[in-house]
This record gives C-alpha cells, sequence and structure tokens, in this order.
C-alpha cells in the first residue's frame, strides 16, 4: 500500500468514490443508461469532474497581443498546481513565497517573451500549451481523458476526473471541515413552546419542498479541485473554448422537480440541495431572495391595507369633496400665458380623489413600518446566514486572499522592468501614482454617465413641456383633451426604454473602468464593479422619479410671471391634488416595466435565442433536434448550455426592485405587492435559469453576500431620509396638518382647498401675457385663484411668498428631522433587539466545541494509557525504541494540532 | 515518571518554573531579601500565586440567609474543579451536563438544605467550609499554605501556589496560544517609507517608555488558574474575608518607574508590561484612555486655534460694535414687569463681545470637525484594538460563555421547586414573566430617577428666578449690580454639588436594579449594570447643560405679557448675546468642577482614607507605620490595600468626558484641552492607584471593551445632531447668516441688530404692567426695543410672530437636517475609507497561518518517511504490530485536530 493512502484511510472510510456511483445508478436507472459515456469515463467507472473544450482544426489567430499575459498566467496556474504533499521542503517554500506575495515563479520565465509577446500565437503553440498544461494536471493526480472525434465538429473535450485521494488533499488545503462520527442530539425546547412550534411545522408542512435528505449528512461535495480563477486565464487566451464541471442528470431532475418549477412557488426551496449542487455562494443568493420575498409578504398585505383604506376613506376626505362640490366651483388662473385660459377647480376632481388614495394619514404610518421592516429585514438576514453557516459547517471558514489577477501582475512586472533600467530597485505593487489615471478616468466617466442620465432626464421633461405646449395650441378639442393622457403615457414609456438601454450600456462601461483600474484581486475587481454598476443603475433607475418628487412643481413661478426654461417652453406644474400621483404614475410604470422587460424579455427569452445560435453555428441545422438530443454525451449537451456569468445581475436586479420597495415606498404602497408578484416568478424563473439553460456553474463557497449586505444597507439608510421628504414635500399632508391645528377655524379640514389657493388679480397680467380667450369660462373674470402660498394682491407686498410658507416650510423641515431620527432610532433599536446570532445556534455550537475538546481528550487519555501499559509490561530494547519515537512523534503532533486550533 | 508530565514536556522546555525564579531574584536582588517569604511558601521555592484570607477566632454571624446561595455556588465550584485530565469519560459528561445549562450538580444537593438554608451560620461551620474547599483545591493539583499566627491578629492567610502542570493543563482548556519555537521575520516596506517610518520612530524615541523587552517573546504570564466568578461566592458568605493576587515587587518597580509616574506624562504607556502585570483587560482600559488622551491632541490644537479666532477678530465683529457703539444707543424695554425699568443696549456691550468668543463662523467648522475626530477615533481604536489583539495573541481567543451566577441558579431552583409542587415538569430557566415585576420596577425607577434630575434642574431654575427678583427689589445698587454674578456662581455651584452627590445615589441605585433583575450570567450583570448606570449619569450631567441650550430663552413672552411660573416668577432669559454665552460657562463649571472634584477628591483623598481606617482598625494604632512595613510578609502589606472593584468608574468617567468633549462643541470649543490636561494626569493617577493603592486585581482576558465600544459610538452619534441643534438653535449663527443673505441692504452685517429686536409701544402695557420707575434713563420712553421677531405694533397684528422668525426658523431647521446628514455621510466615508484592519496585520496573520499549515504539512512528511522506512526495513511481527497501533493513533489524532482547527 502507498503510504499517502493510508494517510486517507480515514477519510475514506466515510464514503468511498465507489459508493457514491453506486448511489447515483441506483438512483437514476432509466435516464442514466443513454449518458453512462457522458457522465463518466469510457471505462464507465470513473466520473467526469469537469471538461475543458477547444478548437480543433480551426486555425486561430490575432490573438498574440495577450499572449504575455497569458504566458504569465500559465505558469501562474503550473506554479500553484506544482505544490502537493509528496514534494519536498523546496516546493513548500516555493509555496510559501508565492503566497507571501513574491511572484518568484513568474519571474523565471524568460524576460523577452513577457515583452514581446513575439511567440506565434497559432494552433500548433496553443497546442503545445494544451499538451503542458494536461501534462500539469496529470502531475497532480487527476485524470484525464482526451475526445476530439465527437459529433460536435471542430470541438475536441478533456474530461477529467479527480479520484478520492486528490479531492481529499485538497479539502485539506481548503479547510473544509470533516463530519466526525459522532452524533448528538439536539435537544428540543420544552412545554408551550414546543408544542406551538410542532404545529406550526405541521401547518406549514405541505409549504416543504418534498426532497428526502437521502443523502446521509456526513457526505461532502468535493467537487472541484482547482479554482476557477486560474482557470479562465487559458479560458481567455482561446487555448481552451470553455471550461465547466458536468450536470448531474439525478441531482438535476430532482431540483428541477421541488424547485425549478412553477408549480411549486408556494413552497420553501430546497436551500440545502441547492447548495449541494451549485455550492454555496450561489445558495447564499438563492436564500436571501427566499428570505426578501418572504419578508415582502407582510410588507405587502400592509400596503394593500394601506390603500383599501385610502378607497374606503376617499368619500370621506374634506379636501377631495371641496373641490368636487359644484357649489364652491373656484375659478383658476390660466397654467400658461397667452394660450391657456382660466378653468374651474372641479375639472381636478378626478385627479383630487385619485391622490387620496395614495395620500392620507396612512402613508406616514407605512413608510414608519417600512423602514423598520427594512432593518428587520437586514437583522433576520444576518440570522438567517448564520444559521446556513451553521448548518453548512462554514463557520471556521475564512475566505481566502485571492492570488492578484494575472492583469495585476502583468501591471506590475512591466512597471519593475521600466524601473529596472533606471535603478535596481524592485517594486512589487502598483501604487496611487500608478493607478492615478485610471482613478481619474474612473471620477470623469462616473460623473459624465450621471450626466448624461440627468440630460437624458432634462430631454424627457423638455419633450413633454414642448409637445404639451404644441398639443395646447392646436385647435381640436378631442386632442387637447388627451393631451395630458397622451404627454404622459409617451414620456412614461420613453422614459422606460431609455433606462433600459442605459442600464446595458452602464454595465458595459462599469465593466471598462473597472478593468482600467487594474485590481489587485478577483474580489476587489468583482467588489470595484459591483460598486459602480450600482451606483450607475441607481442614478438610471432614479433619477427620473427623484426629479418628480422633489423638483417639478416647485420653481414655476406664478401667473403672471411663470418661469420658462429656454425662454419659451414653461417649467412643469404638478396637477392638482399634488405630484404625489404623478410620483406613483411614474412609479409602477417604471418598476412594472422593468420587471417585465427585464424578466421575460431579458433574462428568459435572450439565452434561449443565444442557445438557439449557438446549436444552429455549430451543428449548421444539419441534425433533428430529437435525435441529437438522444445521441450526444452529456458533455456535448452541456456543450450548447449558455455559460454562467455570475450572480451580480441577479442581485443588481433585486436591489434595484428592493429600491423601489423601500426609498418612495410613502408615495406607493403597492410596491411591495408587485413586487411579491414578481419575486415568486423570479425565483423559480431563476432556479430554471440555472437548472436548464446554463452550464453547471463551478461551486463557489461564501460565507456572505458580501458587498451586497453594505448596498442593501445603503440603500435602507437613503430610503428612511428619502420617505421623510416624500411625505413632508411631496404629499399634502404637512399642509393639511397646518392647516387642521392653526388656521382651521373649527378644527376640521373644511375651507383647506381656499386657504391653499392664493389670490391673482387678472388686471395686474403684463402686457402680451394675458390669456387670449379671457370669456372661455363664458363670465368675465376679475380675482382667479392660484395654488401657492402668496401675499394676495391688496396686501402691501403683493404675490410675495407669505408668512403661511414659511410656517408650513418649517413645519415639513420639521417633520424631517423627527421622522428621520425617530426612524433611525427604531431601526438601531431593532438592530440592537434582534441578536445577530440565532440563540439556538450559538448554543449549539457552543455544545459542540465542548464536545469535540472531551472528544479530543478521551482519545488522548486513552492513548496515555496504551502507552503507559506498553511502557510497563515489557523494557525490550527494540520495541521501546520505536514507542518512543512513536511517543516523540505524538506529542509533537499534538502541540502542533493545539497551534493549529489556536490560530484558526 | 509519572504520564502527565511527559505530555507536558513540549510545554515545559519553554520555560521551567524554576528559570522563571531565577530570573526573578536576579532582577530584585535587595529588596527581595525582606519579602522573599511573604512572596514565596516557606520552602523559599514555590511562588504564592493568589492568597485567601479569612477571620480567625472571631464569631460571624447573620450570614445564614445567604448560606443557601452559598452552598449551591461551593458546590458549582467544586463540579466546575474536579475535572480534569486523569479523571475518566463519567466526570467528563458530567462537565458536559453542566456546562450545557444542565445544572444537575447542584441538584444532587439535598433539597432541605436548599429550601430552610437552615444550617448554622457559625464559625465552625464555616471552618469545616473552608477545609472542604482547599481539599478542592488541593484536589486539582494546587500546593497549599495555610499561615494563622501572622502579624495581623484575627486574619488567617491561606496561600496557593499554582504548579506548571496545573497552569497548562489550564491553559490548555482557556485556550491560550502557544508560540513556537519557529521564529520569522517580518518584513520591512520597502523605500521611501521605510526611511520616514524609521525617521518618524526616531524623533518618538523619547517618547517610548523605557522598557526593556527583558522577557523573552515566547513566555507566557499563565498565572490565574481558577476564574474568579467562583471565588466571589465564598468571599460573600463570609467564609473567606479577601482573595487576591500578591503584587511582584520587580514588575511594580518598573511599572511605577515607567509608568505609575507624573514625571514621564509625555511618553506613550509601557502597554506591553502593563498588560502582561495586570491582564488584558486593565490592558485594554490603559491603550483606550491612551489612545484617547493621544487622540484629543489634534481636536484640543484646533479647538485653541478657532477660540484665538474668535479673541482675534473680536473687534471686527460688526454686531458687537453695532451694541457697543454709543450712537446707535438702542432704548430696551423693561425685563420684568413693574420693577424693573428701560435699559441701554450698550450695557450688553461686554456679554455680545465675549458670545463672539464662541459664537463665530468658525465653530461650524469645529463642530464638523470633532463628528469626523469622534469617528476617527472610533475607527483608530478599532485598528488599535485589532493590533493589540494581534500582538497579545488573542486573535482566535473567543470569549467564553459565562456560568451562570449563583444568584440566578438560586431563583430557578427556588421557582422549579414551586413548580414541583404542581407539576412534574421542571423550569430550566427564568422567563420574561418571572422578570417582569423586575423589569417594571426598572423602568419605573429609571425614569423616576430621571425625573428626579428634572426636577433638581428645575429647582436650580427657580431658585436662579427667585433669587434675581428678590435682589432686583433690593435697594442697595451694589447688591444689584452684583445680581448676575451672584446667582450665575451660587447656581452653578449648586447645580455641580448637586450632580456629584447624585452621581453617587445613581451608581447604587443602579446597582440595586440590576440585582433585582437577576441576569443569568455576569456579563450580562456588568452590561445591564454599566447601560443602567450610564444612562442615569448622562441624564445627570448632562440635563442642565440641555436646558440651557435649548430651552432657556425660548419662551419668555414678551414685554407686556411675560410669561410666568408659579404666577410670580418670570421665566429666565438669556443676557444679550444669546444663550451660547450662558451654555459655554455652564459646561466649563460642570466639566472642570467634575474633573477636579472627582479626581482629586473621589479618586486619591478616599482610598488613601479608607486604607488609613483599615490599618487603624486592624492594628489600632499599635506598631510604628515604618517599623510595621518592613518586618510585614508581602501577602500581609497587600491586605492593607483597597480591593480592585473593576473597570466600571474609570470608564464612565472618561465616556462623560466623551460626551462633554463631543456633544456640545460647538459652543465650547476648548472643552478637548481641558479634557486632554486632565488625561494626562489621569492615566498617571490611574497608573499609580492600580501600582500602590489597590490590591492586584485578578488578570483577566478580553478582546474589547466590550458595552463601552457601543456607548461611544452612541454618544458619537447623538452629538452630531446636538451640535447641530446648538449652532442652529443656540448660536446666532443662522440670523446672521438670513440676515445677511436675504434681509440686509448691502450684503454685509451692518443693521443686524436693530433686525432683530421688535418694537413695542409703551402705551399698550396692561393695567398694572408698566414700569415703576418711567424715568430711569432721564427721557420719557413711547418706543422701546425687545429681542424678538415679532410683529410692530403699527401693523395689523400687533405683536404677533412675524414672516421673518418663520423664515429663520425654517433656514435653521434646514441647517440641522443638511448638517446632520452630511456629517453622518462624512462619517460613513470615514468608517467605509479605513479598514478595521490595519493591513500590516492582516498580512501577518495570514503569513502566519501559512507558515503554521506548512510547519505541520512538512513534520507529517517526515514522520510519514520514517514510518515508511521502518515499515521497509523489516516486518518483525511484535515490531509491526506497534508500529500499527501507533500509526493508528497518529491518524486518529491528525483527523481530530483538523476538525479541531476548523472548529476553532
Amino acid at each position: 500500500r502507498p503510504p499517502i493512502s493510508s494517510i486517507l484511510t480515514t477519510y475514506s472510510t466515510c464514503l468511498s468514490p465507489c459508493s457514491f456511483c453506486q448511489l447515483l445508478k441506483a438512483l437514476t436507472p432509466e435516464e442514466n443508461t443513454h449518458c453512462q459515456n457522458g457522465l463518466f469515463f469510457q471505462d464507465g467507472q470513473r466520473r467526469v469532474d469537469y471538461v475543458l473544450t477547444y478548437p480543433v482544426k480551426k486555425p486561430g489567430g490575432g490573438r498574440s497581443s495577450r499572449q504575455s499575459v497569458q504566458l504569465l498566467a500559465e505558469n501562474a496556474v503550473a506554479c500553484s498546481l506544482r505544490r502537493g504533499p509528496h514534494n519536498g521542503g523546496e516546493d513548500l517554500r516555493h509555496h510559501q513565497a508565492q503566497r507571501a506575495g513574491n511572484p518568484s515563479c513568474p519571474q523565471s520565465l524568460p524576460m523577452a517573451d513577457l515583452e514581446g509577446g513575439a511567440l506565434n500565437g497559432h494552433e500548433d503553440h496553443k497546442a503545445f500549451r494544451r499538451e503542458e498544461f494536461e501534462g500539469k494536471l496529470r502531475d497532480m493526480g487527476l485524470e484525464l481523458e482526451k475526445e476530439e472525434v465527437t459529433k460536435i465538429p471542430g470541438v475536441g473535450f478533456v474530461k477529467i476526473h479527480a479520484p478520492w485521494n486528490v479531492l481529499c488533499r485538497e479539502a485539506e488545503f481548503m479547510k473544509l471541515k470533516m463530519p466526525t462520527k459522532k452524533v448528538y442530539e439536539v435537544k428540543q425546547s420544552s412545554g408551550i413552546v414546543e408544542k406551538i412550534s410542532s404545529l406550526v411545522s405541521k401547518v406549514l408542512e405541505p409549504l416543504h419542498p418534498q426532497v428526502e435528505e437521502h443523502q446521509p449528512k456526513n457526505i461532502k461535495h468535493l467537487s472541484h479541485t482547482f479554482s476557477r480563477e486560474k482557470q479562465h486565464f487559458l479560458l481567455g487566451s482561446g487555448v481552451y473554448t470553455a471550461a465547466y464541471p458536468l450536470h448531474d442528470v439525478s441531482s438535476i431532475h430532482l431540483l428541477y422537480e421541488e424547485w425549478a418549477n412553477y408549480s411549486v412557488f408556494y413552497k420553501y426551496q430546497p436551500i440545502g440541495l441547492v447548495r449541494k449542487y451549485f455550492g454555496e455562494k450561489i445558495g447564499l443568493y438563492f436564500a436571501w431572495l427566499g428570505l426578501y420575498t418572504q419578508m415582502l409578504i407582510p410588507a405587502s398585505v400592509v400596503g394593500v391595507i394601506v390603500f383599501l383604506y385610502g378607497c374606503a376613506t376617499v368619500d370621506d376626505n374634506i379636501p377631495s369633496m371641496e373641490i368636487c362640490h359644484p357649489k364652491n366651483n373656484i375659478t383658476m388662473c390660466p397654467l400658461c400665458d397667452r394660450v391657456c385660459s382660466y378653468w374651474k377647480l372641479s375639472t381636478a376632481c378626478g385627479t383630487a380623489r385619485a391622490s387620496h388614495l395614495f395620500d392620507n394619514p396612512t402613508t406616514v404610518f407605512f413608510s414608519i413600518f417600512m423602514a423598520l421592516w427594512a432593518a428587520m429585514f437586514m437583522e433576520h438576514w444576518k440570522r438567517r446566514q448564520m444559521r446556513l453557516n451553521y448548518e453548512w459547517d462554514l463557520t471556521g471558514f475564512e475566505e481566502e486572499e485571492d492570488h492578484p489577477r494575472a492583469e495585476y501582475e502583468f501591471k506590475v512586472m512591466q512597471k519593475s522592468l521600466r524601473k529596472d533600467k533606471k535603478s535596481h530597485h524592485k517594486m512589487e505593487k502598483l501604487t496611487c501614482r500608478d493607478r492615478l489615471p485610471a482613478y481619474m478616468a474612473n471620477i470623469v466617466m462616473m460623473l459624465l454617465m450621471i450626466g448624461v442620465t440627468f440630460a437624458i432626464v432634462f430631454g424627457v421633461i423638455l419633450y413633454r413641456i414642448s409637445t404639451k405646449a404644441a398639443l395646447h395650441m392646436s385647435s381640436s378639442s378631442i386632442t387637447r383633451n388627451h393631451v395630458q393622457l397622451t404627454v404622459k403615457t409617451t414620456a412614461a414609456i420613453i422614459n422606460l426604454v431609455v433606462i433600459l438601454i442605459l442600464d446595458e450600456v452602464y454595465g458595459a462601461v462599469a465593466r471598462w473602468l473597472t478593468v482600467l483600474e487594474i485590481p489587485k484581486t478577483d474580489k476587489s475587481f468583482e467588489e470595484r464593479l459591483i460598486f459602480k454598476t450600482f451606483i450607475l443603475k441607481f442614478f438610471n433607475a432614479f433619477t427620473p422619479i427623484i426629479y418628480i418628487a422633489f423638483f417639478r412643481g416647485r420653481l414655476v413661478g406664478r401667473p403672471g410671471s411663470y418661469l420658462y426654461v429656454f425662454e419659451s417652453y414653461r417649467m412643469e406644474e404638478c396637477a392638482h391634488g399634488g405630484c404625489l400621483m404623478e410620483l406613483c404614475i411614474q412609479l409602477s410604470i417604471t418598476m412594472l416595466g422593468k420587471q417585465l422587460i427585464q424578466n421575460n424579455l431579458f433574462e428568459i427569452g435572450i439565452p434561449k435565442l443565444k442557445k438557439l445560435i449557438r446549436f444552429i453555428r455549430s451543428k449548421q441545422g444539419a441534425f433533428q433536434e430529437e435525435e441529437r438530443q438522444k445521441k450526444l454525451q452529456r458533455y456535448e449537451t452541456d456543450h450548447f448550455l449558455e455559460p454562467f456569468a455570475g450572480l451580480t445581475p441577479e442581485y443588481m436586479e433585486m436591489i434595484i426592485q428592493f429600491g423601489f420597495v423601500t426609498l418612495f415606498v410613502a408615495s406607493f404602497p403597492l410596491a411591495p405587492l408587485f413586487a411579491l408578484l414578481n419575486n415568486i416568478i423570479e425565483i423559480r424563473l431563476d432556479a430554471k435559469k440555472f437548472v436548464t439553460e446554463l452550464r453547471r456553474p463551478v461551486a463557489a463557497r461564501a460565507k456572505d453576500i458580501g458587498i451586497w449586505y453594505n448596498i442593501l444597507k445603503g440603500v435602507a439608510k437613503v430610503a428612511v431620509i428619502i420617505n421623510a421628504f416624500v411625505i413632508s414635500f411631496t404629499s399634502d399632508f404637512i399642509p393639511r396638518m397646518v392647516y387642521q391645528y392653526t388656521y382651521s377655524p373649527d378644527g376640521s379640514m373644511h375651507g383647506f382647498v381656499n386657504h391653499t389657493l392664493s389670490y391673482f388679480n387678472v388686471s395686474h397680467f403684463q402686457e402680451g401675457k394675458e390669456t387670449l380667450d379671457p370669456l372661455h369660462l363664458g363670465y368675465p373674470v376679475e380675482i382667479c385663484r392660484y395654488k401657492d402660498y402668496r401675499e394676495p394682491p391688496w396686501s402691501a407686498t403683493p404675490y410675495e411668498i407669505s408668512k403661511e410658507f414659511w410656517t408650513v416650510l418649517a413645519v415639513r423641515l420639521a417633520f424631517v428631522i423627527v421622522f428621520q431620527n425617530i426612524v433611525m432610532l427604531m431601526s438601531d433599536i431593532v438592530d440592537w433587539l434582534i441578536p445577530d446570532i440565532p440563540k439556538d445556534i450559538s448554543l449549539q455550537i457552543h455544545k459542540e466545541k465542548i464536545l469535540l475538546v472531551d472528544h479530543f481528550m478521551k482519545e488522548e487519555q486513552r492513548k496515555i494509557h496504551i502507552l503507559e501499559k506498553e511502557q510497563r509490561e515489557g523494557e525490550r530494547e527494540e520495541g521501546c525504541e520505536l514507542i518512543r519515537s512513536g511517543r516523540c512523534d505524538t506529542n509533537r503532533l499534538k502541540t502542533i494540532a493545539l497551534e493549529i486550533s489556536k490560530i484558526m
């Protein structure tokens, strides 16, 4: 027996690879038959864990510019792959040096190669590279099988199998947790609590997916031996065209049945299974999405109640009653100079009534509720994450520091080469000065992009203003009546289309900017990319909404001196009843449109289209679909699937949605409901995509959702202040309160409408500004009214801003301060009251730790007893020698184990 | 050789206890001679690690009510002490059960004992308990020496020595980190950075304390084997009177020289030494205090600059110039009805000029600076803490969950006994319902106490008002001239005295309330106590200040209809020039007074007094001081010192000071300077106290400063909003801005004073309210002025609040919103920009981890080689048997080690 396997016996007692195969076979008796050759090597024994594809007989060219990067990368891969337990101390030291950030390995390459990148980048060269790489893989203990004559012409496959001992070795390096044989019972809580919880779980029973935990708990899925980071360099340089692990038919089937299926939308997700199949990172995404959707249920219920309250009380609302009442028929001033004429307030009756649906006192309560909801959601996620970490044995797992990216190392090397000519001092990292141009480009481009967003919003405003003006001037009364509707609808659609297009553009810009920055590690690359993309998409989605909420109708002037842009277009005004209604319309169109179009069109349609194109291109449509499906090997069918592109788009979509749900919730209480409906579909849609549309992603470990959590937190914080402003400035809540408690003669809302309208004497119109049709209403008008707090014409300072305006403004601002601080305080209290780690989990972790220490101590005790006994039994020289050497090792081992246990 | 020591050989190779003693002896050749018997056992070899004292020949009584608690506690101690590596599996299980929160151990006691507490609580009984306890200590491997015939009559001493193997065993349980023999060099940063840092360190050289790190790095101070928590039960029940470790003369000397000495005030503290002598918890306190003091230096520098700017520009300040100018001599309305008369504005010239010192535009900048300073301080502390954790090898240390407190277990037992009569269901914890009365009492008492604070503040206000009124009516003009000064001074002194008294009362109340709550663990007890004490002391210290800042002079009415309390006393008004001046006076008196009195009187005086009393009482003054000092053993001299009472008062004092420094810094830019001066003394004062006045505290491990950090964070958050309000409402900053940019005819401040004064027509005085002395100024007055924004008598609504008032109010509120959000955003950015873990530390931790894994792998490799060779060499049956059994153990050990390393 080779010594290395003897070390691993303890591992293999748990589960030998064979028993795994048998399990698989047993589970998938029928389906497996034709895929048997695809899922396993030709011998039918060794599983295909990973597949690399490359082009055969097709000359690839024009990639020589990336040669140097590729060379470097490959070398780095070789360096890190070469390490292994059977190599001596020298290699270990090598490895240390490399880990410590000293790129000694790449420097061993001839410098000429790096500088010029002069090697011919042709097929021969690539084949040579492949040979070399595959040789290194074999050196590592992996088993390879090549398949060049496949049913897909022009594509060669390398199937890789990782034997059990390689998996074990790598698991050790990755510090995976090993379950011990020792099991213990988790104590149930006692008494009434137990009964209630059992009742709850019985009620929730049908909601749980029917996934038997058919695999015993102490089996770990150790599929992937080399990290993706090293591989994609080779992919990028065209040596290989694709690299992916294979889908597992049996698991896929189960996942499809219990997860990626619309018919199970009401059930919990089988997160454990998802994590086992796709890895922790994707598992966490779905767990997060699941919790978010779950948390949306109470939010939508409350939102619907608030909306229904609005519906129910719309007829009791005194201000809208006053507007609609035919007796208080107030003559309003023209809304623009010359072309517009006087109008009756009662024509605004419809919008005033509709406004009440969203602009009633419960919205204040609802936005406080949603702020607390967001805090609660964050807390619950922290707890859920902790629970998952515990269940997935990630509690001790620390994210490894990434190796530098190849682009970064290349840049560093270039720099040090340049420096070498001047001095002998070696630079080992990029300083701020090196990155300054990239940073400057970043800032400038980001500002430019945000400027573009603003410009587009402004453009849409201009469109609205000008179309409105043009239509106003048209003589046809039907056209004029439909002015509002036409303009609003077209503007919203233009807005939506622009947002969708810019979303794609911004994604590309953010990626390009991040590449410019040359971040050191993959993690930092991802974080910077996400941050930039988020900023751009956030501005893109919310700028038009923020305009409507806070700027529209604020700087419009007054009758007789309206404010103009470009000297001919009047600034927009909100319809009577406040801007809240418009905000609500804009919000719902953007949110629904984005969700429908981005989800259905982009997420379902485009992958399907791409798959079709890839299929057509490679097969030229010669085979028939069904026949092909049967005859193709698993690794060939997977080749037609879309490669996995990361979770960023999925998260981004959800975060922007979270923004819609929280940021302006005061104006649109139905947002959580829409989000909920979308997400119920979204979960299954994403699941379907992962199961059927994408190549199986390489499993990645993760403890948390990373930067997304911080972004969520930021959005929740911004939501508080934005909601405070929406309530106090966009809605009529504060003016109504002020009127009721200070100006109202009888403490009721009667007279509020009259109070908000200022007086204008039509004789004060300047030359050329008076309306062309003064008798439009059928009677001459002397005094007309407009919505603003200004002094009446008969005061000492006519048309100046009045004291009421300042009073209301002060109260509005005071409300913002009070609201913001109270809600922040309450969020902090929620944060403080809910412990981050669920009590049962912390207890269990503690208990497990004690059990393990005890187990360890007992084992040691036993060993000492044996040694003692043997020492007593005989003093034979030879045996003693052996014992002593053994004991010495034991002690040393123990010491080391202790040290390790401390440092981790 | 006993087997246990063979395990420990690896430990003892590092340092045997003997070499430690020799080291000690070598270091303290002279001083040690007369203390030799005190510091060591009679054999002069074994060190005294811990001392317990008890009363001899004195009947102790009246403690029987605590008997049951004591019984329980003692049993728990016994239970947890009994565990040890030489006990079998049963004990381990026992221990597990106990740790898991199942108090199986205490329940084995006869229930009758617990219920009645009927055993006679006399000397015999106590002696028996002592015997039992000491027996258990001996069982654990500790060595004891009793000394009843000492020079202090009535006090017996038990000296405890913990042998090396016991220390090692406990170290293992506590998971202390073992330094390996392997050392590695920390790589220095290269180039210019290195040169700069070496230059900086050379400059700072004299600031570092002259403490050679004379002990090699790989020696750990493993002094204290049993945790204090278990001991103080026995202390509380009177079985022992005191328990303390001994002071170590040599270390004390070094600490005294380089730390607890005013002459080294400019140096850094020898934190490593402090931590080594007093433990991590106290080390962290001094490190925190040191960083805080250090951070105060830039704050005080900027504060002084701001103050000097105020001084320099006092003559250019247009508003105060206008007030002082004899030409614009404005006649002001009387400040009270009837008795007061008209006065000239120019008499307020002095206060107006003084106000400018603190109320100038730089204060806005300064309060933003201080908010960022606070954020920076928090970040720096996180980093410092992380660095200390790394240096003190605490990175892997996790705070153990505390055992339940004896009071808690007693209550649980009582409850379950009560329940047992009804049902057989065992309750194992206190529910919310059990605690409801205590919680209610807490809330009621807290509110009551805060109410008392408010009442006292109100009382002081009344005192001020009434004294002022009385003095006003006195005929002597000299008395009347000194009215202001007398009233202010006496009121401030009364306030200060009340604050100091209530501080002590509140400390006691908080402790009593926390005891009522029966928290489960010591940690929770401490946290609840701190929280309550903080709330009460915070209100106590800041209520009078908040009153002055935000309420004084707000609701005073106007001439002719002043607002009265109790129908005879007019509400207070601030002197002309704003309340900021008064706020500043109040702040400085409170802060300085608190610091001077609490520091000098309470912290130095009272311990000295107590020490004297204890000495006099026990010796009855028979011996002479000097003679006694010489003859007493070390453990006897330590007995006269004050016991260590925890760090809470020290932290509390500093947090309240932090409040003074940050909360109202906008009004008092010199606060950081005062705090800095105080803290420079405070550090050495505390150090002196710890070194000379207190018994040596039991070393406690801690990773962070716990709840104090959260309190600091809370204070920093509150500071932002309070400063925003101080700037916008207390200072004249906003009215000045508003005047300058909207009302001023020429954009300057000229006319501001006139603008802030409203008009009053003296003929509008109601009957009986007009002044008795209308010709006080020598001419008849028709229109007088008063400071407020009200309509003039000739407007349509005379004396109503004017539009200017609302404008200024709106701007004030807008400023609060803008200030708060900008400062919070900037704090968040600071938080985000400064990484929590210093880069070099995170690199080093990473490097160490890799080194350790490599070390471990290499060791394993070596072992496998040996085994392989042996396997090849011979196949002798016997040797093979042994090897195999040895190998098996090795494997298992390795597996376990791996598991442990994962779980930690």
